[in-house]
């Protein structure tokens, strides 16, 4: 694996390096130890702006493999697909490739801002000091309002990120993940999800009779147990 | 293409047998002609339950491919691509056929509820006479309450399909189809919602500046605009 000796991933992190949140980071976490390859995982924080410059922009994740700096979650995992064609493949091949282009676009656009409100005092409360005025300025201006008031519906939206999760549910009665007998890019866009809040917050996004509890536990247990091991906040 | 003689495809229709609106039965009908095959087009009625019951239950679409019937979209897109190997592929492998299931229930599960009840009364209004007991009785069930009722807030409806279309508007941004360069099965998945709601309404799903329209209007221009052609009431 010499390649990999050359692999950095910029990470969000929290006040606590070890607290690896963001949904999209892990996007790329499980695409990583899908391809069988080991990156040095950077802690960043959102104010590190210097940091990433050479990627050409200011949000995480950043991969830097060699001289190569690739930021976005899924131009990264586009990246690894094409950078280590011989290793287990992420899509399947092109079709495959679109469909979960769309799928991360599911994940982005529906789930993740209802349940950012539901968990957004819990990152608030680990971000690193520095960060903490960056974070409530950015995120005011997104949810025109104060942060504290962005939770108040958080029962409501948790319900709506539950809601909007029935088309798993229908799936799953066919088949284990979303991209068949085993899983894919596509399920690591919507692990992705479960897992900053895991990391960050106590929040539980399944009730405990949910359908989906089996897929999500396949997914903690994958590869040796590499996202359940993960330091986290919740269950 | 002596394999497509033999094919036969009930659909669902209204009072006039011309009119298919089914959105179950556009995906089958785009798969079948993305598979360049061309199967008899059969009208068929809710309360025809005999005329399908070679398949085992009672619904359609239902597929006659010589001595073998099929029932369920997915189910017979997936006999297309297995008995018709060597036409044009509908899922470009086993992982974009496990995403393209994921993508349906997506369309099945969040999309075509809202929609069903914004065009409720356009369907009721078009249906054949010996089918309005059935649907009225069926659908006052599913709804629990009176058909008449059922469609009171169709403008929310629609704004809720549009909100939850945003997927869409975020992958077009990369890409033209779901299936990446050119349409496949997922496309077809989500554009029986259009065909659905175009043959049987005069409601516009879409805004007039909605950026969905072009890919909208790539399928109903694809194959020789087959599916623009197919008699319609709405635009």
């Amino acid at each position: 694996m010499t390649a990999a000796a050359s692999l950095r991933l910029f990470e969000l992190a929290g006040a606590d390096p070890d607290l690896r949140f963001s949904p999209h980071c892990w996007k790329v976490r499980m695409a990583l130890v899908h391809k069988g390859l080991s990156a040095e995982g950077v802690p960043w924080r959102f104010t590190e702006k210097a940091a990433i410059a050479v990627s050409g922009q200011g949000l995480v994740p950043v991969l830097l493999d060699g001289e190569t700096a690739v930021s976005d979650s899924f131009r990264i995992a586009e990246h690894l697909e094409s950078a280590y064609p011989d290793r287990p493949s992420l899509f399947g091949g092109e079709m495959g490739r679109a469909n979960a282009r769309f799928i991360n676009a599911y994940v982005d656009t529906l789930l993740i801002p209802p349940l950012a409100r539901a968990i957004l005092m819990d990152i608030y409360g680990r971000l690193a000091p520095q960060d903490r005025a960056y974070f409530r300025e950015s995120r005011e201006k997104r949810f025109s309002m104060p942060l504290e008031a962005v939770g108040a519906d958080a029962a409501d939206r948790l319900a709506e990120v539950r809601r909007l999760l029935q088309p798993l549910r229908l799936m799953l009665k066919s088949q284990p993940f979303l991209c068949g007998s085993a899983p894919a890019y596509a399920d690591y866009c919507l692990f992705g999800l479960f897992m900053w809040a895991r990391v960050v917050s106590d929040v539980e996004v399944l009730a405990p009779d949910d359908a989906i509890l089996p897929w999500r536990e396949a997914l903690l247990d994958a590869f040796g147990g590499y996202a359940r091991q993960a330091p986290h906040t919740g269950g």
